[in-house]
């Protein structure tokens, strides 16, 4: 039996037939609605929220409590708990959702030399004289081996020479002719630089010729449907037996579509893009690459690859030319990924006599200490408090997220976009954090004042401790306020979260210290990488704990490093080999069943 | 409108539909009825002979002259003249067509270190303390480069890591890992060497860990439906839109036949089949690999590659190993392939002191001429006549073909499988002309006997100057005595498209032997390759003048060079190098438009 879904968008409705029993959240995902899902459908963040009328059963107790009474009042049901019975309105009027991305890195003088080049070439037109084949005469002319010409151009091969009276173009990749093209087509060679973060995606369209950036695109990243993090992701490739093949078509989806929005935007053919560098973690690398990512998610957390890679683009399904090259940044374990990597090139700390330490803050942190002689590298499971997930009203760093919270002289909050305030994102809610513990809203050990600790507060702030569906809550904006009609608070489970993630950062920068050796005042940078660390007022971060206050001063967010790390591997066959060092030079440090890091991670629990 | 034809075929019938004038060549090819056609369809050969009944148009005076009276009182009518105007029975009983090929070539020591080969090995178990990604741990331990491992492979690595507790067989292709397999699979690992000729295909299949021969299969080269020499193929592929494909599928076809048939009788899996070295000539090659061959047939005769190409089997739709290889070995130019080149590794001559002269003959003259100093090569176009084709009652050397001819002390016949005579081969033509030439039938001219110049003649031979279909002939076999009711016998116009044939070869021969600038007495071994070789008469071929009298007891048939140069390369990874050595060393002679050939052919066409 079927029963008719409408799916009422902005200005249009989209008539669906759904199989009766369906649940409502795969039927929403399987027809591209974006339902925002980091529990990966397991029924416990809460976040699939969707208007709807038509649903007859009445919410469960767990349902209910997840919601709360505004959003149940309002029509809102979680998709992951209904089934489609009968036919559905969904009102899918979609907020405009376009990732911020900061993507500026340090300042490098890279030198112009990309992998992927071009040259012209004049052959000598064969007569029986000369009766050399058509790839010899390449050879002859061009050098190189041909291990990496494909059958297909062998098979264009005799129309490119004819059709331009032997007058040719080669593309080389390093050594190795890929293609080779008619006439001379030197001056249009492009290539794409990406970077797969976990939640968004930033690519940037450069011409190989000039180094010329052209264009910049951000997305989010659509596997996030399938769980908020790496680890929900690789449950759902593991237990849904095309898990794999969906999450691998959601980003090469999403790479072709960014491709094609540069061609048309930028009036230029997909077929003279030659090359896209790829950075991300290792799980997004996995599943860019279509490899099983699940041995990552267990100890010892072991992945398929951290190798550079450097393949067909087409044989991964990336839309660009035929013969053209998919880049893959390496890697140095399942939780220092291309990014990392990425990041500690464009950082230039790997040929830095001084001392740094970079810091990707994320779901997971990624740490890097070093200097031109040493690297060390760990990885540290803080949690997606930070990304706005498992926190009663996160969200990502998108329009409408709550950014900056100052609670002194009075409570001041800036939206991103100037937005009305939906929810909070990573840095609102260090902040908040920081604010709340400075004005003795929480105590060291992380406890929201109780009715007496209370009396003892300003007014102003005292009225903001309220209840939020039973439980005790810091009042940001009320419901009247927000732009979704809903209260956005801090809970004291909010307030836990947090502790448990910035204790995994803490103690892993102070283990990895401890390895190297070192005392932090030997530490002359510290670089924060991605985008957390971009919006996060570095102050809140110290505040809170989360940065050493010992190295107060010394702190620098250089944005989105592992995306600039990716385009230095573009541009520059040097910066690209680079990145092979640099991971060979890191040493890594497990930090799982470290008895130093678990010792230190009690510690960092506390403010203080 | 359609029709139904119906195909009676021994026991079964088949009923298709047809459309109203489609021609009935075309469509027999399309349902894989098997109908010789030479010329490619032009109706210019007359061998597309099918018994049908339904036809009501009469034949044209051109389809008459080609099927002469007798084919035609016997409802034979040629496919390529007749379109289906209406329902039609039609009568493919077949023959057994099997192809009888040489395969011995000169016996050398070859040592086995097949360019694919095994290695077993046992990989550390990662743990927390050993966090090396798979593919690492792999290199590790095998050293060598990742590039040919595929992105399939890298997917099953974990299970194939995993599923064996990490003990592990490597599969190298020369350097490269192309594959893991788990468990200790080192004793299982094949190969075939296929000869792919224009006429017929050999195949061999071998062990590579004992270099042990396990079995054989030769077929019909099912192109030849589509024209009997490169010329009308590579026509057909320039004239027919999906012509290469075709041409490409149908070889491909029939090397997974052939290698179905190989597993199956020996109880093997495809999947332990990893490499298969290709020789056969250049036009023959570049349908395998589906490459455009069309300059190759017109000056200056420029093939797309004539290199050594490894390449992954499955690309060019190959089934063994999915990671397995489809080894082309290299050639020189369009007309001197990786068949010539084979032959010449398998004769041993390239490291010979002395020189060799070493023959194909077939449509093409292949001749290599040299030593371990210097090698020279010309290619002379015979024509298809010492292939049966533009011939009578010519046919190949297959069940039935009149393959040996004595005319004294009388007319002595030999058939290949002691069948009745149907046709006459290549080898049989050459012993009868050389024959009546001894017997004063033909004169130097190569005339035959007119009424009074017969009178001469003993009656016997007398007897036998027959008209036959208004055209003086030599009489072999009486339809009486035949296996198909026709008579078979030699014309003037045989015996002219004879003269031309044996004409270029032994042109070819002297005009090389000029170039290298040597006389006949420095070569002291004259090899024969390939099937026409060792079934002709070396007397016979001396008498008409094919080979030169001057090389008396020096020539030798070393059967199928070309195989046994692909086992070679096969079953020894220094001889696949040695191929491209060779290919390297040899300076080829274009003969078009060297008047040094064109003297050389006009003396030639003599019978002296």
């Amino acid at each position: 039996m079927e029963h008719t879904v409408r799916i009422r968008k902005n200005d249009s409705t989209v008539e669906l037939r759904a199989e009766s029993g369906t649940r409502l959240l795969e039927f929403l995902q399987k027809n591209s609605v974006r339902v925002s899902s980091p529990c990966g459908g397991n029924g416990t963040c809460g976040k699939c929220r969707v208007r709807v009328d038509g649903i007859k059963s009445q919410p469960s107790e767990k349902e209910k409590s997840l919601l709360g009474n505004d959003a149940l009042e309002n029509g809102i049901r979680l998709a992951c708990y209904n089934k489609i019975q009968g036919n559905l309105d969904i009102y899918a009027d979609e907020r405009v959702e376009k990732a911020v991305i900061v993507t500026e890195g340090i300042k490098r003088d890279i030198r112009l030399g990309p992998v992927i080049r071009k040259e012209y070439a004049e052959l000598p037109v064969p007569e029986l004289n000369d009766q050399d084949p058509d790839l010899e005469r390449i050879l002859k002319k061009a050098g190189g081996n041909i291990g990496q010409i494909s059958m297909k151009m062998l098979a264009m091969l005799p129309d490119v020479l004819r059709s331009s009276d032997f007058k040719v173009t080669f593309v080389y990749n390093d050594d190795s002719i890929i293609a080779v093209e008619a006439g001379n087509t030197v001056a249009v060679l492009y290539g794409i630089a990406v970077d797969i973060g976990t939640t968004t995606i930033a690519a940037y369209l450069y011409d190989l010729n000039t180094g010329r950036h052209i264009d910049t695109f951000s997305a989010m990243n659509p596997q996030r449907k399938f769980g908020a993090d790496v680890l929900s992701r690789i449950d759902y490739t593991i237990n849904s037996e095309t898990g794999l093949k969906s999450m691998h078509n959601e980003i090469i989806n999403c790479v072709n579509g960014i491709i094609r929005d540069f061609t048309t935007r930028n009036n230029i053919g997909s077929r003279d893009i030659y090359a896209v560098t790829f950075a991300g973690n290792t799980t997004m690398m996995h599943f860019l690459m279509k490899l099983n990512a699940r041995n990552i998610a267990v100890a010892p957390f072991i992945p398929v690859t951290t190798n550079l890679h450097n393949i067909n683009a087409a044989e991964i399904g990336i839309n660009i030319n035929n013969d053209g090259r998919a880049i893959v940044i390496p890697g140095v374990t399942g939780y220092i990924g291309a990014d990392t990597v990425a990041a500690a090139l464009s950082s230039g700390m790997y040929e830095d006599e001084k001392t740094s330490l970079l810091i990707d803050i994320g779901t997971n942190g990624e740490i890097v200490l070093g200097n031109k002689e040493w690297l060390f590298s760990c990885s540290t499971a803080a949690g997606p408090a930070f990304e706005g997930a498992n926190i009663r009203n996160g969200m990502g760093g998108v329009t409408g997220a709550i950014s900056v919270v100052k609670l002194v002289p009075e409570l001041k909050i800036t939206t991103i976009g100037n937005a009305r305030p939906i929810g909070i994102c990573g840095s609102g809610i260090v902040d908040s954090i920081a604010g709340m513990l400075a004005a003795g809203l929480i105590d060291e050990t992380g406890r929201l004042a109780d009715e007496d600790e209370a009396e003892k507060l300003e007014e102003s702030l005292r009225n903001r401790l309220v209840d939020e569906d039973g439980k005790r809550a810091f009042l940001l904006v009320s419901a009247a306020e927000s732009g979704n009609d809903s209260d956005i608070a801090i809970t004291q489970k909010d307030v836990r979260e947090l502790q448990n993630a910035k204790a995994a950062i803490a103690a892993g920068i102070r283990t990895l210290v401890k390895y190297a050796g070192i005392s932090f005042d030997k530490i002359d940078n510290v670089y924060l990488a991605g985008g957390f660390g971009s919006f996060m007022d570095i102050e809140s971060a110290i505040g809170i704990g989360l940065l050493p206050s010992e190295l107060r001063g010394r702190i620098k967010s250089i944005g989105n490093a592992a995306g600039s790390g990716a385009v230095e591997a573009l541009l520059s066959n040097e910066m690209l080999k680079m990145t092979e060092r640099i991971k060979a030079r890191i040493r890594h440090v497990e930090l799982s069943g470290s008895p130093e890091f678990t010792e230190e991670y009690i510690e960092c629990m506390m403010f203080e």
